[in-house]
């Protein structure tokens, strides 16, 4: 059995177990989890049906033919459709083989990130039916990452690590560059180190910028006495034997080239403390929301809480942020396998930002983390 | 008025004219053409509301609200919401302030690329209400551009132009050049020329590659008699004050180094000659099925018929793909101000393809073309 045979299958059993009838997926982490195959969402219907009972069915534009046919799934059937066809009567012509139509209390998974031109096409031929979503049946397989998932992520957690420290030892060299400048030789460094690109906007916020959590790196140069928030990562790509598997890398540290400014120390020290509180919590069976809570505490005992406003991590697999969510009242458990980070910041408008961020993964008695590059705000070699 | 508040008036009007009570965007084209704000699409909550009566509201991540809060929308009400609060209980309130979980009969129309997991939110919020797809009130004020858009769609068509000519023009020097380093060659240039970046994956494909429409650029080195096709353009953006949007370029150009095969030039004359007939069929007052069918005919009666594998073209807008699409059946009639590509080919498995395309505005007695390099298939200076 293939990896794609195999989740393939587990995605059946577990339709069986919430007594759902069908899945079905649209181009997205979804899609490329079960099959391989990896395309961007667009107005073609390209569509994956996964029955409880019979064989998945891909309806797809004729030109993805020669691909779909090689992915390594035996017991996959190709739809195709050419432009002069009508997709929709391949689609009505799928339900119709697995006799969805005539039942009377059909259940239908949808894809999360399906297009609602996509989900009113399939309510219209199935007036009858329940919709609900497919990540009833898919998150629980998705969300504890398998060896070799998690084999790809720890290359990308120490590709990562290898550019950041790079950028923190050339310490007063960063002065007079934008943040332009050394997010393009960030990314340039990701690529030489071997990642696939960006798995994300890379981050480069220096002096005030740092305040805004999701600044865009602009033509700000970088002075003496700036904290600099600096968070970015590069995909890499699974060992999967003939289909596409891409992980992020997510870290983020916050470094000061010079002197920092008054009370910076304070608070760097605050969310140092913050993240470390929030990965000492961490072990199968707690909750992912008392995992913010740990991080938050320490925010909120320092006097700084209302300068956090994110939550305190994000899940990370195939997508840069999928479930876990280390949010404020998340009661989801922790399990082994699960990946996320763990990110608190602080955030002073007119200031500056600190955000200190490391994946980790769950394990069977604690947590490894897949960053370990100094914590600190000191540069230079 | 502003540009987005003239686009929001005519919204709401629309939603008036068919009967349903409110629109609700999700980042995309349509989120952009409304607003100006231009954001992907994630898993947090971020949502326009443009009811029938009533002010539009967005809810939005919190990291956002600077941002929301500089566009140049008088009346637009901003939501914001911080990971720590329950998004949903914010549309909640959203729609509670527009009266509609009272009202018997609501219609809402959900932007066509929302997402599952969040019309399963409004579904879940507004269980008796009757969903359709905000195109209904967005596109047929998308699909006739306005001057603005006009001019910046004008402006990319040239600078595609300019670099189909270089690239031509380079001749027997492409020849050992790979298919990967000559898409990295064109994206180069299309920046040099001014070009915010590429619109989609720049097409190179040499020799029997060539065969697959949707190639991606590969290792394989342009050899003496390879046929190459190129489909490339970029973004540029429009003058719009202080609000996005980006237009792009799409043509394709099917060149030849050296002697081509045989069989080749009648191939190329058929395609041209298709994509001369289409264009001449364009006026206000046709239906997109007949322009399919003009170049269609063509290339039927030249024998290649079912190496025709795709609609003749798409509309361009703010997104590389959307209405009207150029396809066999379409009864849609053209409109001045609606832009599309005409682009048929041929594609001979083994051997090579031809594609030829270029972008056209219907204008109110016929048809302008955004591109005007050579359509032949001959290379040098």
């Amino acid at each position: 059995m293939t990896p794609f045979e195999r989740r393939l299958e587990a995605c059946q059993n577990r339709l069986a177990d919430v007594g759902a009838d069908l899945t079905v997926c649209f181009p997205s982490p979804n899609l490329t989890y079960l099959t391989g195959f990896a395309e961007s969402p667009s107005e073609r219907h390209l569509l994956l049906f996964v029955p409880r009972d019979g064989d998945p069915v891909i309806v797809a534009p004729a030109m993805y033919e020669a691909q779909l046919a090689a992915l390594p799934i035996a017991d996959l059937q190709l739809h195709c459709w050419a432009d002069v066809d009508d997709p929709l009567e391949r689609v009505d012509r799928v339900l119709s083989s697995y006799s969805l139509e005539e039942s009377n209390d059909v259940t239908v998974l949808v894809d999360d990130r399906m297009w609602a031109t996509f989900t009113q096409d399939l309510r219209s031929l199935l007036p009858d039916a329940t919709f609900g979503l497919a990540s009833t049946v898919l998150e629980p397989l998705r969300i504890r990452k398998d060896d070799v998932e998690l084999a790809a992520l720890r290359r990308a957690g120490d590709l990562a690590d290898r550019v950041a420290l790079e950028i923190r030892e050339r310490g007063d060299e960063l002065i007079g560059t934008t943040e332009s400048e050394l997010t393009n030789e960030i990314d340039r460094l990701l690529a030489a180190e071997g990642g696939d690109e960006p798995a994300f906007e890379t981050i480069v916020a220096a002096g005030p910028n740092g305040a805004r959590p999701h600044h865009h790196s602009g033509s700000r140069r970088i002075t003496a006495g700036d904290p600099i928030v600096l968070d970015f990562g590069a995909f890499v790509s699974a060992a999967l034997e003939m289909g596409v598997g891409r992980y992020p890398g997510d870290q983020t540290r916050t470094i000061v080239v010079g002197d920092p400014p008054a009370e910076y120390e304070r608070v760097h020290e605050t969310v140092r403390n913050a993240q470390q509180a929030a990965i000492d919590a961490i072990e199968p069976g707690v909750t992912a929301g008392s995992i913010d809570r740990a991080a938050r505490s320490v925010i909120e005992d320092a006097g700084y809480g209302d300068a956090f406003v994110h939550r305190t991590g994000h899940g990370v697999g195939l997508e840069v942020h999928e479930p876990p969510y280390i949010a404020a009242g998340n009661d989801r458990e922790l399990e082994p396998g699960m990946v996320f980070s763990v990110e608190p910041g602080i955030y002073l408008e007119g200031q500056f930002g600190v955000r200190i961020e490391d994946l980790v993964v769950v394990t069977d008695d604690g947590v490894e983390r897949l960053n370990d590059t100094p914590r600190g705000w000191e540069t230079g070699r």
